[in-house]
């Protein structure tokens, strides 16, 4: 795009570039396409067209262009965006270097001279951001939707499963037995802070430049905060070189869907080890599994696989707009028509992303009895043996001692701490009794951690209820 | 860190890992060098010290370690941060692997078993974890503290330059002419929105991990609330598992960083042009220019460009972060270490890059008269001049046909639209008059952009005024 | 893509999953698609056509399969290929999930059982990883030819701007006179250096992974040096596991065009700010430039800033396939999948900013008058007078202070050096004489720094000879 | 660093900026740090004095300065660089702003005069430039040293470990069993890779800048190829322009690093799950490991989950100087002073990253029994059976089938395929005879896989015969 500002033009010129005048050569096609945006920005016809009968009902209240210029330019984009809905409309790169040249020239090739008033206090520079500050707008929509969709499932589960104990890791190493729902709550709370994230730069893109014209606004009598009004937006932006240039609100809506992508990567890294022969704790549906043709055995994660990877990508749309943005001069510079790719590269993969890890939650099998087995395998009672110790007065440090040796020797032999009797667990001290089997038992060990946050069964119920209470806000606000 | 929890240690075995009783052979020195973070994560032995100093007074009031204990904390607590103070603290890598082994070691050997009984209900994994929380939360406040002084800085220039006219271009080509405090209050408002960004990172890092322990929680009666009080939190995080995994608000914090430091490079590169010979826009300020040993003429723009090229390392470390936990699963791994140096840095630049924009913004002189002169030469009143046609009844494209006309011919001649005498302009048009030369007047052009955010005076004026507020918002924002 | 091997086949079991067999639900549609390659690998038809052709002919060769089998196979392929050519084929994600399967199922339908026969001894693992080898290879060798046609206008330039003086800056800064050629030269090694890496990258993917079947290699007695030959790779790789999990040969190359395109980034930047009213050093073509519809004195140079722009989604791209691999176990993970789109962007953007520049250097005309007036105007001459009254005797420090005092009180005056009559010269050291002026004499000035390499005529006469071989030697690989 | 060219000046006017003559005040200490690179670049002191000695050297020879000057200047800088080695030096940032004026300061200071005339002919933009050159070839060699150790860690254990037997997987999924050894050398290739790609950063850097002075050559008759050759370099580069404003071999040795640790951190992502209780594949020796104060049982292997997060600060790194070189016009900018921590940066992290891995490769325990069991649990044979009925003259789909549905019964039932007798696979075939468990045999479908590149034990020999001479190379190439 390049700026151009309130230009009535008749269809007749249409094929000609508007600002050819001063020029004795047109590019040629390869360079045309090369700097052509309708490809991609062919996406946001609706956006154009949404701000468009903004702009020229505008026009018309404060008396711009004639009432019946304003009706004929509503049915005729009206008409347009039937065309394009119903796939009639041909969209021609060596003919229209955007989205917003296409449907103005259309527009006035059918309903003449008024179609070139449409223009008139606007710039493509203008136009182009209201067009993406709308279209920022309706993708944090969209991702908000799909977010409160996977905290939904993430919760259900979590209560589904409630009891389920599994091994908790660090340096996934067998730590401490936890809830299988404190360890997907985890990932809830993840999600319930990208649900925020998305929602900030929602509010960033929420406001409307449509006014500020190629940079230093117009001589026209426009009213910014009626079409601001209109067009959804909290109101119009302060200024009017910031409002062509400024390209935060997309950082804002990238960044949020890379944290938000790095977070469904954790989760699928989870999954795919979980679903190995090895691990065992999960089987995926096979709707969200592959085969092999020649490997009748092979059930693979791809899916998960695939979310993981495209974490890649989406930390690459942002690195690509930072680099794109650094260093660029006010106000509008070409460099910024690189904009929109990342923005919706990024979106589609986390929008494609959540929907795949939504499926893949709602519909795995965990295996409840390989993980509780897991949980006998580890040690990790160990902790709380030596706390029991400690409750019969031996010190600490003695108490850890002495169960450092039991361990050890457990290891050798290839048995768990519980597989032990009292009396094998007095010959290594006397302070061990009959009810020391309590302190081994995995689930008391769980149900022992009561401390707010913490995975004991009743701290857990509170957190699903704290939850629930976060997830119904999140819904709430969809609906705003 | 390695995960501990919980551990009472006496000061005998305190050159020795906590954990060493199952190994048969230490780490090499250089090996313990390689994965040390104590070169780095001494800095926050302030927070490490106000951590541990609250979680003993909470473990006292929970009557799990006396009060004479916790007043013995306190006091050998107070005395280490003296020393550290005084820069008569060694810090050993050899000896230390971190900040808390290096505080909790010699607090254990100056005050005795009551430094061993501090850990109770803490691992090493929430102590970081709270240490980390209370940094980013203060290097916030700096950020936010520096990011009001260039706000005020741009404002105060805004204000005292007003009426100053200069070209405003797109595609680095003049386009329109604005006010000179237009174009300040364009960065002015991207400055506000960082403001915003680095308090939303400031909000999320503002919530309490301390009682998370390992990643479970523990089976100490720990009261969560009172410490996240104590340390000015709005509570306690929900989830244990998220609290020792959770690096959001760091990559929050990292990307608030980036995003202001791309604002600055954006300035800087107009500092950098603006003080070329040719443009002769702005003369730095001495103190804020470096010369040349050889080349008298010499007057270089450094601080300038160091910013600029300063974006490279804060998009590089918002990057590593991401790559870093791209993947990791639940919940500490030794990977996550690597936050607190592309945290440490990126704060840092942006601290000290702010610091070098408001007083070079502060000092710096603009050239009036060059950009006056400037706005003459970019034949940018030929869009008002079309108006004015417009204005006496010739249809716009004709109007802008005569124009480009009177354009071209001067080009050719070299002489601006302001040097066109009546006459000459009546040879293009009969409907010229003497009234065409205020058309041309490139102080009314300014003048005649009067929408909402637009560069005429009147709307500067307003858009001072809410700046003005904004800026007052957020200095209150700093006191509280 | 998925795993599998040597799968016969018949039309018949077509449309359903090869490897549905052990599953009872297939993916729902939106799930396909998000999994599909199809979209982005149909590019690499010709690659699998002919990597096919090779396998088939080995497997005849070898006895694996029939002579008669291997020509059905052979011209069926040659039927596919002409229908793709000829747009007759229709690609369907809803049916095939990548061209392996697309090419496959059709041949199959076309010649029968032979068809199912194709992918004896192979996997879908190795036979996407030759097809990917062979399509970076063939980017590669694009990318070559543009650089060299980029190389030989930058040479051609240089060698008719030939005396063309021109200011040399450093931070911005005039700072001594140049030679306009010696200028362009810089780039031109530049591009030379990227020739280098890009060959660096077509070498790396110079090998052959076919025959590494699935992982480990087949059972089937294949020949991978008769397949490396007939595709012109320099031989098979070395580790069945390594081959289809290397992604080196792909970061190679978009690293390659990453830096590429940031030179680009920093020639357009020149461009840009040379292409403005205060520089005016350059007027681009009008086929590089576009215009506005409402100002008419506009010439914005669009592609320049377009290029400079698209430096951002290749580095983008870097970026995403390191986040990708990283942390990715062996062998193949589907995470892998995503590294064809980044190739694909990186080597498409370098290819049509290369092209934009080549044609932009190309047809620019560089203003020498312009040029010429600035380097008068920057007190450039200041080192070389105060050398002149170091070869009168006077020690450099003095000489450097008579000088700084000169050039100071030129400043105030407006005057340029080489406005100063020898009276004016002798007033601030009796040292000047009439031959001061050739010491401040532009020409003379550059024509004295005849060191290797130097500004000097005589050192970029040398210099062009060298440029002339080394752009001789590449267009010689080029037609290897 | 700012440029500066032939400076004599003593040691009286020190601690004045060199170029502070026209500057009416000096930047306030805070700036002064905010610019100075000292704390970093100081690490060049070895560089910058043998960098000064050869140019000294050469001034001499060319009848510049005085041998008698030239030998003050040598033994003035030996006695420099003793006091350094020795810790005599004291670096402050408040004196002097870079390593290059740290050292001319002193050596003045010493010497006198003599100091001063080193700097003739000499700016210090390529002054740096050549310093830069001579550490990136040193970090280069260092690391080349480096991976041809890993590369030999790994062909001895792949050589140790012959014939023993584990899973190779796919998705994470059991696929076929191959050799340990094949999977190591899947390894050895990736490294061996990087040394050729390191050893071109090595060979882009070993070029000689110096003597291109500030941006333009000099007037002096320097004879830049004898300071080349002394230096060790290829040759002298070959423009002036480029040679201050070129950061590609620096780019080049991040990138060479960048892919290094992606390297490690797929081996590191391998070593930490191998390491898991749930495939105990590899249990690390002591000294790689760290435990829990609190967890007895804990056997974390922190450096390999370090060594795989350290993956971000490296790809961070690379990030940091594309973004900061984006868009910089010729030639030096100030914004090109942040290319060094980058490069120190990479360097170091993936330095100690190959040393810890190296180690803990050399000494970790492959858990043969381990692995040799899970190559029997995942039904990996399944291919092979199918193959074994096709060899009895089963088409291929049919034979599929059949082992499809033997596989889905043993899941069932919880049998390995092994433990299946004759008569049961003769229930679903009467084709299968004894020889079905030749089929069956672990070691016999590794043994069977013969192709060039394979697991089969004959092909995995001859590729250890192949990476010997490949490691050979590398080794012979350290010590040229």
């Amino acid at each position: 795009m390049s700026d151009n500002n309130a230009t009535p033009k008749t269809a007749a010129d249409a094929p000609k570039p508007l600002w050819a005048g001063r020029f004795s050569a047109a590019p040629t096609g390869e360079l045309e396409r090369f700097g052509a945006s309708l490809p991609f920005d062919k996406r946001m016809w609706r956006q154009d067209i949404r701000g468009s009968k903004a702009h020229a009902a505008m026009l018309a209240h404060q008396g711009v262009i004639s009432q019946q210029d304003a009706d004929a330019i509503r049915a005729g984009l009206d008409d347009i965006a039937g065309q394009i809905e119903r796939g009639e409309f041909t969209f021609d790169v060596d003919r229209d270097e955007d989205i917003h040249m296409a449907i103005e020239r259309v527009l006035t090739e059918n309903i003449g001279p008024a179609g070139g008033r449409l223009h008139t206090g606007r710039s493509r520079n203008d136009q182009t951001a209201v067009d993406t500050h709308l279209i920022a707008r309706d993708l944090a929509d969209e991702i908000l939707a799909s977010l409160a969709k996977l905290e939904a499932v993430l919760l259900d589960r979590a209560q589904g499963e409630f009891g389920v104990v599994m091994p908790g890791y660090t340096h996934m190493q067998p730590a401490q037995p936890v809830l299988l729902s404190h360890h997907l709550l985890a990932y809830f709370w993840m999600f319930n802070r990208d649900f925020r994230r998305v929602s900030a730069a929602r509010e960033a893109a929420n406001v409307c430049p449509l006014g500020a014209a190629a940079l230093a606004g117009t001589t026209y009598p426009l009213d910014r905060h009626m079409t601001a009004e209109a067009l959804g937006f909290s109101g119009p932006t302060a200024n009017s070189m910031d409002s062509v240039s400024d390209r935060d609100y997309l950082l804002d809506l990238i960044y949020a869907c890379s944290v938000c992508q790095v977070h469904l990567s954790r989760l699928c890294e989870e999954l795919v080890w979980w679903s190995s022969a090895e691990f065992g704790f999960v089987e995926m549906d096979d709707a969200h599994s592959t085969g092999s043709s020649i490997m009748p055995q092979k059930k693979n994660p791809d899916f998960a696989e695939l979310v993981r990877g495209k974490s890649g990508r989406v930390v690459g749309d942002l690195t690509s707009l930072l680099v794109t943005v650094k260093g660029t001069p006010l106000t509008y510079d070409k460099d910024l028509q690189e904009d929109k790719e990342p923005l919706f590269d990024a979106a589609d993969t986390v929008l494609g992303s959540l929907m795949a890890c939504t499926g893949m939650l709602a519909t795995c099998t965990f295996k409840e009895e390989r993980m509780r087995e897991a949980s006998h395998e580890g040690y990790m009672a160990a902790t709380d043996l030596a706390d029991y110790l400690v409750g019969k007065g031996l010190p600490f440090r003695q108490a850890h001692a002495v169960v450092g040796r039991i361990v050890g020797d457990c290891v050798r032999e290839g048995v768990t701490l519980q597989q032990l009797s009292t009396d094998e667990l007095r010959s290594y001290s006397e302070l061990f009794d009959d009810d020391a089997h309590e302190a081994l038992d995995i689930d008391s060990i769980v149900r022992r951690r009561t401390t707010f946050g913490g995975t004991g069964h009743e701290a857990v119920r509170a957190q699903l209820k704290l939850a629930t209470e976060a997830l119904e806000a999140d819904e709430a606000a969809l609906g705003e």
